[in-house]
């Protein structure tokens, strides 16, 4: 099968490596690079090239960013070429949009470098899917975030020195919000939901960061025998859905605890299966490489996973209610200290949290937040 | 689809009920079961009631035993019938002459369930090496030893305490051999190995349990920032392999050592993905029944993976060359004591270690080995 590189970066690079090493049956015989970056015969800067050939049967979408990326795979789904990308905001933003020209067109769109890197979560929900409903999901799906935080809890480092570290080994851009403020988590959010859940996910849901964790919050913790990781997650139950990107305070002594490093920890539980959860490198030029070669292979396979989210499902943020720990010193005072400045309050959504928690930074702008384990 | 039962015990039991709820498009035609249990119409005790009915595609055997499962097995694959099996100790013992067979009649052989019940681990390395090879795996594959130890660190509990609350709850035979002596781990071992390195395994790999380990040998370990979790391992290098089961001292803050109760987790690392973890109940009558349920639903999406076992791999066990710590009166004195009554043995191979360590049993059935972590 011939297919088309939309980007040649970090993951442009790795899936071709991939390609011409490891997978005969794929060849990429044509790249969308800027027009001043044509360092290869395959390299063109017009996508129309590629749209137009007839022999191209698969575009791989790895630009990232929301314009042209949106506008390359309507096109490309709509003249009946089949889609694979790593783009996590262009799925998050448009994800039933494609999905529905996916159908009509009757070509696979597949997004499992999206969320996790090289973790089979996206076919692993898929497969799960095919016998189970999912009652949650939930997970530390930024790496830069889960190695800001490791490093601080191991190596005793200040946030912005472990910050700065995650910058010098190219986890973290220059400008770190959109990995700090959870905006990355949330778009993994989204496209879990949709995918686990088989709804339009809501785009607006609560999202929170770890921007103001200090040393002396995760010592705080670790002395009640927790830590604090930032996750992305969601419930479901009956006809009703949540999803949330939070800090959240866990066990030490849990699989979560102890993900080190940047890598990611993805768990969802069925109803049949159990608890499952998937733990591996979410991101870099291999592992993000694999997952969309993976997509790939499948598609040769005859895989045409059609997503429809046809499910009415209404979004109901009391599912996810939770007791929540807040540090701050204008903190509105509750009926229980949890620490001196820091106060609990209990039984709130994420969105009761979230406004809460934007109330009290407009006075104190290092406050701190986390939920609680939920009990039971 | 019809398919076929073969017994109809805890595992066979779900089975039937996931296919009945979730899955329309299979049908429980036939259901194998002793002459004093044919409580069900579909129910016979005459095994060619199923071989020679050709309405039947499929056959789940989930009998347990070598015989007659085996030739059970190799009767139906060789009539032309597709098998979907959770025996390991018949899968480990037979695996080449199932696949070969397999092949021969163009239907598929699955054993999803064979190793870590619910836990997606067979398909992911059939998965991953689409791409990559695997360079190596590793992991906690048997549920009952897990929750013994497991409960000893977490409640204190001596080993006899905590293997009769195994056997209580269900988790543990009355004969708990097969467990605490690494029996069923080798057989789940060899199963892995056939797969993620396409190579006929070794059946007479070294073989360590926990039928010794104490309280105090945990406290020791805990002392250095340490546990002790049993491991069925393999490596791959260049045209050679090795496999071994036996405990491992591994550190407390890593994902193996938060794995709890008798929940499994399994790795593998391959050379583009990296490290990937898989983590989940490793047994019981839903989860297991969810992993033959998928291989199922797999067979009707027309899933035909051909295990050939071409490699040519050699079996070399200095490819798990590590040190050793064996707790006895009765070890030979080494150069170097790690506690008292506790001495280190570097740079062993598992079956020079299984050697030393059967020699130091003859004289103290008490004696505890494990292998020390790799450096680097």
């Amino acid at each position: 099968m011939k297919i088309a590189l939309l980007g040649h970066g970090t993951v442009g690079r790795g899936v071709d490596g991939i390609i011409r090493s490891n997978v005969p049956q794929v060849e990429v015989s044509r790249i969308l690079e800027l027009p001043d970056r044509l360092s290869d015969p395959r390299m063109t800067s017009d996508f129309s090239d590629i749209l137009n050939d007839p022999s191209i049967e698969l575009v791989v979408e790895c630009m990232g960013g929301l314009e042209p990326a949106h506008e390359y795979i309507r096109a490309s789904l709509a003249a009946g070429k089949h889609v694979v990308t790593s783009n996590k905001a262009v799925v998050a933003a448009f994800f039933s949009e494609f999905a529905e020209l996916a159908a009509q067109n009757d070509v696979a769109f597949l997004i499992e470098a999206s969320v996790g890197g090289g973790i089979p979560w996206i076919a692993s929900i898929d497969k799960v899917r095919r016998i189970d409903d999912i009652r949650s999901f939930q997970g530390i799906m930024n790496g830069t975030t889960n190695y800001i935080i490791d490093s601080m809890r191991r190596e005793e480092l200040d946030f912005h020195v472990a910050l700065g570290r995650a910058q010098e080994l190219g986890y973290a851009e220059r400008d770190p919000s959109a990995d700090i403020d959870g905006i990355d988590v949330a778009n993994k959010t989204i496209i879990s939901a949709c995918v686990a859940f088989d709804v339009d996910c809501v785009r607006d849901l609560p999202v929170t960061g770890i921007r103001t964790l200090t040393k002396a919050d995760l010592d705080l913790f670790a002395s009640r025998g927790l830590t604090v990781k930032l996750f992305g997650r969601g419930r479901s139950q009956d006809d009703r859905y949540a999803v949330a990107v939070e800090p959240v305070a866990i066990p030490v002594m849990s699989l979560e605890a102890s993900v080190p490093s940047n890598f990611n920890l993805v768990s969802l539980e069925g109803f049949t299966v159990g608890p499952l959860k998937f733990y591996g490198q979410g991101a870099g030029s291999l592992p993000t490489g694999n997952a969309i070669v993976q997509d790939v292979i499948d598609v040769t396979c005859g895989r045409r996973q059609h997503y429809d989210f046809s499910r009415g499902l209404v979004y109901d943020p009391t599912l996810l209610t939770s007791d929540y720990v807040v540090r701050s010193s204008a903190a509105p005072v509750s009926n229980e200290a949890w620490a001196p400045g820091v106060w609990v309050y209990r039984r709130l959504t994420p969105p009761q949290a979230r406004k809460m928690f934007e109330e009290i930074l407009e006075k104190d702008a290092s406050a701190f937040m986390a939920a609680l384990p939920q009990e039971g």
